[in-house]
C-alpha cells in the first residue's frame, strides 16, 4: 500500500562507484577495495541512509531488481540486505518489502536532530555542536514580544480563535511593510501562515499538479525541493554559477530552462539564497521577472532570509515590484528575522489565490496560533534594533567560522554571500555524505551538500551555517578537521566497518 | 477492484415502512400513498441515497434478492430499478450490477471559504450567528495559561525554537494523560500537532496512495474527505446507523466494507462522532480493533471530542486500548477541549511510524510553536475544572437549541447524541443545501448535510452546533425557521417527485 519505494536505477544513481565505497576512501578514484561486492554495496547503502539520500521508512528495490540493475548476482544483494538487517538499516515485516531504518544507538542520535528541541546528543560528555541547522536563539526582545501578545490576546479570547487567513493587525504590519519597501500591499494580498515552508507548501499543493515541473536555484534549500516532490511534481535545478567574480544567478539557464521545461513554477531564494547567501541585483530582478511573464511561469520568491544582510548596501527592491500582474507571489517568514519558535510566516499574492489557498489549506490545518500572530505584529513594529544587533551577531560569527575554517581546513574553498546564516563551502574532495555519517563521532552534526540539490549533486560541498555562538563554531571547525582527516586514506576507523559491528 | 454490493436485508431494514415513504411526509406511519409499489420502493431508496445510506458507488442487491426478502414482486424491483436508472440514481454499466449515483444536477454543491476569525456576515446591522463552526470561544483560565506560558519560554530561548516533535512536558503530560484512560503510554510515543486536522493530514501523507481506500464514518468531519481526497486516496463511506434505539456504528457494514476495498485505512470518530455526537460503546471498539486486524487495516482514530460528555457516564477505553499491535493511531487535540486559537494536537502511534512521519513533515511545516504548547501543558494539568465548567456550558445550550427547534421547526427530527458540540439535525425534506444558500440572507449562516458526506448525500441533513451563546441559539432557529419558510409551502417539492421528472 502505501510504502515510498526507491528505484532500482534511482539507487544505482545514488551509489555511484559503490564497489570503492569504503568508509577509509570514499574518494572513489583512488583506492580498490578487495572487499566483497556484498560488503562494498551494503557501505555504499549504509552512507546514502546516513545521508538521508535513502529516507528512513522507503522501502529498497527488490533484490532482483536491484541485482539487474547493478550487474551484479542476486545473492550478492541477498547477502547485503542480510547485512544490513542484522545491523539494524534494514526493517522487514512479514509479506512487506524491507524498509530504510536505523540502528536503535545510531536512530536515537540521529533523530536527535529531529527530536525534541532542548534534546542534545553528546560525545563524551560535551554534547555535539549541531550545524545541520541554520538557526538562531531568540533575541532577547522575543519575552517582550510574548508579554505585549498576552496583552492582547483578551480580544480574541471572544472568538472560536481558528483563524486560516492571519489576524487583521498582522496583515496590516505586513502591507505597510512591502509598501515602505517599494512593493505596495493592502492587507487583503497578505496571508499568514505558519511559516516560509508552510506557505511553499500552500502553494505547491494549489499550483502545481503531479506533472509540473517546478524551477529551482540549484543549491537551494532541501525541504523545498522535497514539497515539490512531495506533491509529485518534478524540480529542475538552474545551476547558481558559485565562481567569483560572477557567482550570481544565471539568467539565461533560467530562461533557457523555463522554455525547455514549460516549467508553471520556480521556487527561487534571491535574497540571501540559503545555503550560499547571495543577493540577485535589481538588474537581474527585472529580467527575472520578464522571463516569468515571456514563459507564463509563476514566481515563488521566498524572502525568509531578505532583513539578514551582512552588508551596509540598500536591499533591492523586492521581485514582484517588478510584475505586472500577479506571476510573482512572494513568500516571508518571521522565524529567521525573529525566532523558530514564533510559528509565523506569510504570503503575499491576489485576493483570489488567497481564496484558492484557504480552500486547500483546511485540508492541512486550521489557522495560525493568534498568540504567536500577536507576538509578530509587536516584532515588526520593533524591528529595526533586533534585526541591527543579529546582523551584527552574524557578522561576527561569520568572521569566526571563516578564520577557523582558513587555519584547520587548508584547501577547503568558501564564496561567502552577503547575508542569510550560512556559506556554502567547498571540499577538496567529494566527500561531503561520508563526511556527514561520521562527523557525529567527533562532535559535530553535518548537513551534507547533496541534501541542497537533485540527483546526486554536491558531494563536494557543505553547508555551514555560522548561527551558533563564536566557541561552538570554534568547536564544530576542529571536530569538522578531525573528521575529514579520519577519512584520509590512514585513517578509516572513524565509521566502523559493517563488519565489526 | 469489487463492487461493494449492500444486502437485501440491510437495504430492507434501512428501508423501514418504505411503502408509505413519500417527500411530502416522512413521519411513516401518518400517511398512506395510494402510489404504486415500485413507486414507493423507489422514493424509499432514493431518499436513502440523498442521506448517505446507500453510499453512491455500491451495488443494490439483485432483484431477486430484494424481492425475495421485501415480500414484492420481482416485476415490483424490475420497475423501481428501471425508475432510478431513468432518473439517474442507478448506474448500470454492462455485465455488471446496478450501482448508486446521484443526477449531475443534484451532485454539484457549492462551498463556503472559512475567513478571517473577526470577519462577520451581516445582514442589515446585526452580525449573522455562524452555525458553521463547532466550535467554543476560550474557557477564562486561557489567559492564566498563557500567562504560565510566558514564565516558561525563557528556557527555550535559548535554542533555535523549531520543534517538529514537541516538547518534553507536553509530550510526558499527554502519555500520562492516556496512561490514566487504560492506555499505557510513553512520551516516546506522542508527535505533537498543529491540531487534529494537521495530524490527520500528517498521517494519510504517509500512510495513504493515491489509490488507497479509507473508510470515512458517514457522516464525518468534513476536511478529514477533504484531506483524504486530497492525497488522492478515495474516501470510503461507511453510514452510521441514525435511527434510536440502534442509532450507532454499523461494524458488520464497517467489516464488509474492509474486506470488500481492501482499505488500507480507516478514519473513524468514536467519541463523540462529529457532526452526531454518537459514542461507541466499548463492545464495538473491542470488535472494530478486531476487525482492524482481521483486515490489515490501520485505524485512525479521531479524538478531538473526547472529552465533551454531556453525560454523568464514565468515557469508555480508547480504542487503542483494544489493539495487540500497531494497527490504532489515536489523533487528538486541545481546540475542542479548550480554545481554536491555540494550534496543539497530537498524534499518538509507534516510535517507527512516529519517525516516518517527522520526515514527511518537513515538507509541510517546521514544528509546534512553543508558547501554544507550554499553554497546552498548563491546561492539561488542570483540566478538570474547566472541561466540567464546559460540558455544562455545552448541556444548557444543547436544551436551549433543542426546545428552540421543538418550538420553531416542527417536522425536524433529532437524534441528540451524548457529546460533542452538535446535533444532526434531520429536515422533513431534501433541501439542505437550498436551505444553507438562503440562510445568510435570514441572518445565520449553516453548513448543509452534504458537506459532512460524500457525493451529494445527506440533503436532507443539517449540523446545528450548540457552541454559541444561548441568545444567539435562539435567534439562529428563528433565522432558520424564517428561511425553511421562505423555500415556501413547497418546500417539499424542492426535491421533485420522481414521476415529474
Amino acid at each position: 500500500m502505501a510504502t515510498r519505494v526507491i528505484g532500482a536505477s534511482g539507487l544505482a544513481r545514488d551509489l555511484g562507484h559503490w564497489r570503492s565505497t569504503d568508509p577509509a576512501s570514499t574518494d572513489t578514484a583512488v583506492r580498490k577495495t578487495s572487499r566483497p561486492a556484498y560488503l562494498a554495496l551494503a557501505e555504499g547503502i549504509r552512507l546514502l541512509i546516513h545521508d538521508g539520500r535513502a529516507p528512513l521508512g522507503v522501502a529498497l528495490p527488490s533484490e532482483r531488481d536491484l541485482a539487474a540493475t547493478l550487474g551484479v548476482s542476486r545473492t550478492t544483494v541477498t547477502s547485503t540486505y542480510s547485512l544490513l538487517r542484522e545491523h539494524g538499516y534494514l526493517i522487514t515485516r512479514q509479506g512487506s518489502r524491507s524498509t530504510v531504518a536505523l540502528p536503535p544507538a545510531i536512530a536515537h542520535d540521529g533523530r536527535r536532530v529531529a527530536r525534541g528541541i532542548l534534546a542534545t546528543m553528546s560525545t563524551g560528555d560535551r554534547p555535539a555542536v549541531d550545524m545541520t541547522y541554520a538557526a538562531m536563539t531568540a533575541p532577547p526582545e522575543m519575552e517582550d514580544a510574548y508579554a505585549v501578545a498576552l496583552q492582547g490576546i483578551p480580544s480574541y479570547l471572544g472568538t472560536h480563535g481558528m483563524d486560516p487567513v492571519g489576524i487583521g493587525p498582522l496583515r496590516e504590519a505586513l502591507a505597510r511593510r512591502y509598501t515602505e519597501r517599494g512593493l505596495p500591499t493592502t492587507a487583503d494580498q497578505i496571508l499568514v501562515t505558519l511559516g516560509a515552508q508552510h506557505g511553499l507548501r500552500l502553494l505547491v499543493n494549489v499550483l502545481a499538479a503531479p506533472t509540473s515541473r517546478v524551477l529551482i536555484d540549484h543549491p537551494t534549500y532541501p525541504n523545498a525541493i522535497e514539497a515539490i516532490r512531495d506533491v509529485g511534481a518534478r524540480p529542475i535545478p538552474v545551476p547558481l554559477r558559485l565562481e567569483a567574480p560572477h557567482a550570481a544567478w544565471d539568467l539565461d539557464g533560467i530562461r533557457s530552462a523555463a522554455r525547455q521545461t514549460a516549467a508553471a513554477l520556480a521556487y527561487l531564494v534571491p535574497d540571501h539564497n540559503n545555503p550560499t547567501g547571495f543577493l540577485m541585483d535589481e538588474a537581474a530582478r527585472a529580467e527575472l521577472a520578464a522571463i516569468a511573464r515571456e514563459t507564463r511561469m509563476t514566481l515563488i520568491i521566498d524572502e525568509s532570509m531578505v532583513d539578514l544582510s551582512l552588508t551596509d548596501s540598500a536591499q533591492p527592491t523586492p521581485v514582484a515590484a517588478f510584475a505586472r500582474g500577479s506571476e510573482v507571489i512572494t513568500i516571508g517568514s518571521a522565524s529567521k528575522s525573529f525566532w523558530g519558535g514564533l510559528r509565523v510566516g506569510w504570503i503575499r499574492t491576489s485576493e483570489s489565490l488567497i481564496t484558492r489557498l484557504l480552500t486547500s489549506r483546511a485540508t492541512v490545518d486550521m489557522g495560525t496560533p493568534v498568540m504567536d500572530q500577536l507576538a509578530a505584529v509587536h516584532l515588526l513594529e520593533n524591528s529595526e534594533p533586533i534585526l541591527r544587533h543579529r546582523r551584527a551577531l552574524l557578522r561576527n560569527q561569520r568572521e569566526v567560522l571563516l578564520a577557523a575554517m582558513a587555519d584547520e581546513l587548508p584547501g577547503w574553498q568558501v564564496l561567502p554571500g552577503v547575508g542569510g546564516m550560512s556559506v556554502w563551502a567547498q571540499l577538496p574532495a567529494p566527500v561531503a555524505s561520508a563526511l556527514a555519517a561520521t562527523a557525529p563521532n567527533h562532535g559535530v552534526l553535518l548537513a551534507a551538500g547533496p541534501r541542497f540539490g537533485v540527483q546526486g549533486a554536491f558531494e563536494r560541498f557543505l553547508r555551514l551555517p555560522y548561527t551558533t555562538s563564536e566557541p561552538d563554531l570554534r568547536r564544530a571547525v576542529t571536530a569538522i578537521a578531525t573528521a575529514y582527516a579520519s577519512l584520509g586514506p590512514q585513517a578509516g576507523d572513524a565509521l566502523q566497518p559493517l563488519t565489526c559491528y
